[in-house]
């Protein structure tokens, strides 16, 4: 029967049909073309790379270990970061505009801002320089049959195209069309939530041809219901979000209002902008809407699987969101590797390890977007941050920051959670026996001045 | 503006068109029609009172206090009751073949086994007697628009008929094709959770012309991993209901498989349902899943409204699937009449008041799938329960148990849980302060037999 397997495969390549050029798709199209299948990414928008106007989208994301370690596998590792900002640490700027910086890791470990119409485009490229990967711009997929692999596809004209595949990858996104197959099927678990927030992007402009605040950095303004942040360009500008529940920006009507509005919350910023940059940007688009994506399975039999986005969109507030899908094409190469290409072993497979790290980081993000907006700013944050790196220097290889694990490990991200949860049970032994350390000497003193009551208090202490 | 609106009212009666003739569509009918809307009902299947065979979901159902009140509000509960059976209390049927009963709430208090069929039967023609209502079935709904309220069903024979309505209430079940047009939509929260359990129903046949086991009462066999439960059928068989993950019923095959199994979980019941009759009725349908489904918003705009499982099915576990469903019909002519009949107001105070309330149900009734497989036969289970009916006893404005709340009053459902939380923390103290009374005497009489220690406790104690 390994015979009678390998044999056919060598009879004809096997088509993988991956859906969606964007980052994940992009990727995956090269990881696909690598092992030397027959490649068809689909996409539903015109190429990029001719396009005038990209629509949509956040301009800058935060690359971090997990997603270089995917780019070094198709060889773009060090192209993307020479094209990226290192930021070394969040920079903190409190109302009366004083500046603090909280390190990511230890010195030397950053994560870097990167471009993300520019990553897309590298990414089509490379996929384009394998000979088996052919790419189909302006294929929109309506529909597709799960039993046996044939997508419909319309384009601009009204045409329609059916191609088979013996693999289809559904890389399209938070709203993917190939998953909606999933959801009309029995035993599918999968939930859609939106954050009360929005978002919106603002600009901030060189000045004199320079950035206009300190660049290696990724600027965070918490304001506990609201917050801004702030990522480096490569041309000197820094992408300003903004995240405020909807019916915040919904108040804000005037021009006068957005100036009133800055002024109250986020004063130093508004001669970085320009007070008529940011009249005019923020009505340029409303706030744009943020949810949380979770499903199980991943698979369909051995015809279907999800990755990134469609299978898991986070709320941008870990910065793995690419990240995640990034490494989802690094576990699924390495099953891949493990079950010789026999997708009836690979698919489940992969949905069984996949799953429980993909929720955890869903779910760490919604962590997080509590924790940057309200807690980044408060004294019992840092000071967490603080006893969190001290042990962690003492004990590298026992302590290590949940933030590290996430950011600059490949720590299986569930892994990672637990391992959090259990470090915080440490540190609490450890906060508590310093306290210990300071309590005894003045027990000991009062032990003696009357000795009779040191006794019995040793006493009550040992049961 | 009021004398304008109520012109335009009477200009027109508005069409209210409620799609699915399940129960709780049937009841809206009768809801709307009782206010003066023009009803029209919509029903994929044939009418089900000339059907044949009545396919799929469960044959009885367990009614309580909110599903009564909202028959009782369109005069049908009086008709409804005389029809089910009461079962008073659960009877827990261990391993060895005991049976102990556990009561559901005070003496008087029941809960009612009845047939969904006739129930639904029922209320169909109840919707049917008032003029102003017209019953279209074989109608599937194919595709709306939440915009202009247009509609497009198809028919058997493959015709499609357009339908406009002022208000579209989505009354369609689980699966519901209304709530389709809400998924495509921005900021509307979704999840379906599938529970790893599937459900069989088998028939216990009445033997010598007499129900096998006790009527009034809802039989239980929990067996931790799984369960079965029997609830009482007019024709004087139960309906069996076997719950148990997918992987252990796929792994019974043959008959002879069923008969071992039963020897080995429920032995009590091989007699009474008879070996052959099981061996057969276990293979003449597959397990059938669970879904738990919750979302938010329950509306869109003034045009469209989600009720009963559309909006919120929950796994049966506590029994109030229906009087949910139910109660979502008295809550939203409540809100009718707060709101003078003005969908633009009505619709969202009805996703406002009812959203907490139905997700509350539904996490209740997950809690309840593995308290009642599990806990139900522990020594703390009962005890609990015994501690809480003397507590009520003694104090019964102030501590109500939580089955009782849900299934015996209309107390909305998210404070029943918030109360219960508050309950359980009293328990404790309670329990604590019994024990503080069975302590203190020793410690007093350590205190007698050496006095200086005694000081030196109560010093502690006091600080």
């Amino acid at each position: 029967s390994t015979m009678e397997r390998s044999a056919s495969r060598q009879s004809r390549k096997k088509v993988v049909a991956v859906v969606g050029g964007g980052l994940v798709g992009a990727l995956n199209a090269c990881f696909f073309a690598k092992r030397g299948f027959d490649v068809e990414l689909f996409e539903s928008r015109e190429d990029i790379r001719r396009a005038k106007i990209v629509k949509g989208r956040s301009i800058n994301l935060a690359l971090s270990h997990r997603g270089r370690q995917a780019l070094k596998h198709v060889g773009l590792e060090e192209k993307i970061v020479a094209q990226g900002i290192p930021m070394h640490a969040r920079m903190i700027h409190s109302l009366d505009g004083k500046q603090s910086p909280i390190p990511y890791g230890r010195k030397g470990q950053y994560i870097l801002s990167v471009d993300r119409a520019n990553l897309n485009k590298e990414l089509l490229t490379a996929a384009e320089t394998y000979p088996n990967t052919k790419m189909n711009f302006d294929h929109k997929l309506q529909d597709w049959n799960a039993e046996t692999g044939l997508m419909t596809f319309v384009r601009l004209d009204g045409s329609k195209e059916q191609v088979k595949a013996d693999l289809i990858v559904g890389c399209d996104g938070a709203f993917s069309a190939v998953r909606k197959q999933f959801l009309r099927r029995s035993r599918f678990d999968y939930s859609q939530t939106y954050i009360p927030h929005g978002y919106m992007e603002l600009t901030m402009p060189p000045i004199n041809g320079e950035f206009a605040m300190k660049p290696n950095y990724l600027h965070i303004w918490p304001r506990n219901t609201f917050m801004m942040i702030a990522l480096p360009n490569l041309d000197k500008t820094f992408t300003c979000t903004l995240f405020m529940p909807f019916e915040d920006f919904e108040k804000i009507t005037t021009g006068d209002e957005v100036i009133e509005f800055f002024q109250k919350y986020f004063p130093d910023t508004i001669p970085l902008i320009g007070a008529d940059t940011l009249q005019r940007d923020y009505f340029r688009l409303p706030a744009q809407a943020m949810v949380s994506v979770k499903c199980n399975p991943y698979h369909i039999g051995d015809t279907c699987v999800l990755m990134g986005d469609a299978a898991h969109a986070v709320v941008p507030f870990y910065g793995q969101g690419m990240n995640a899908g990034f490494e989802d094409c690094i576990v699924f190469d390495e099953i891949m590797d493990q079950f010789n290409e026999d997708f009836r072993a690979v698919l489940p497979e992969y949905t069984r390890v996949r799953v429980p790290d993909d929720h955890a980081i869903a779910d760490l993000a919604m962590y997080n977007y509590i924790e940057m907006r309200a807690h980044v700013n408060s004294k019992w944050f840092i000071f967490r941050k603080y006893v969190d790196n001290i042990l962690h220097f003492f004990m590298p290889k026992t302590i290590i920051p949940l933030y590290t694990m996430v950011t600059f490990t490949r720590t299986r991200y569930h892994e990672a959670v637990k391992r959090w949860h259990w470090q915080n049970k440490i540190r609490l032994l450890v906060l508590g026996s310093v306290l210990n350390c300071l309590i005894w000497p003045v027990l000991a003193a009062s032990a003696l001045i009357d000795s009779w009551t040191a006794g019995i208090f040793t006493a009550s202490l040992v049961n």
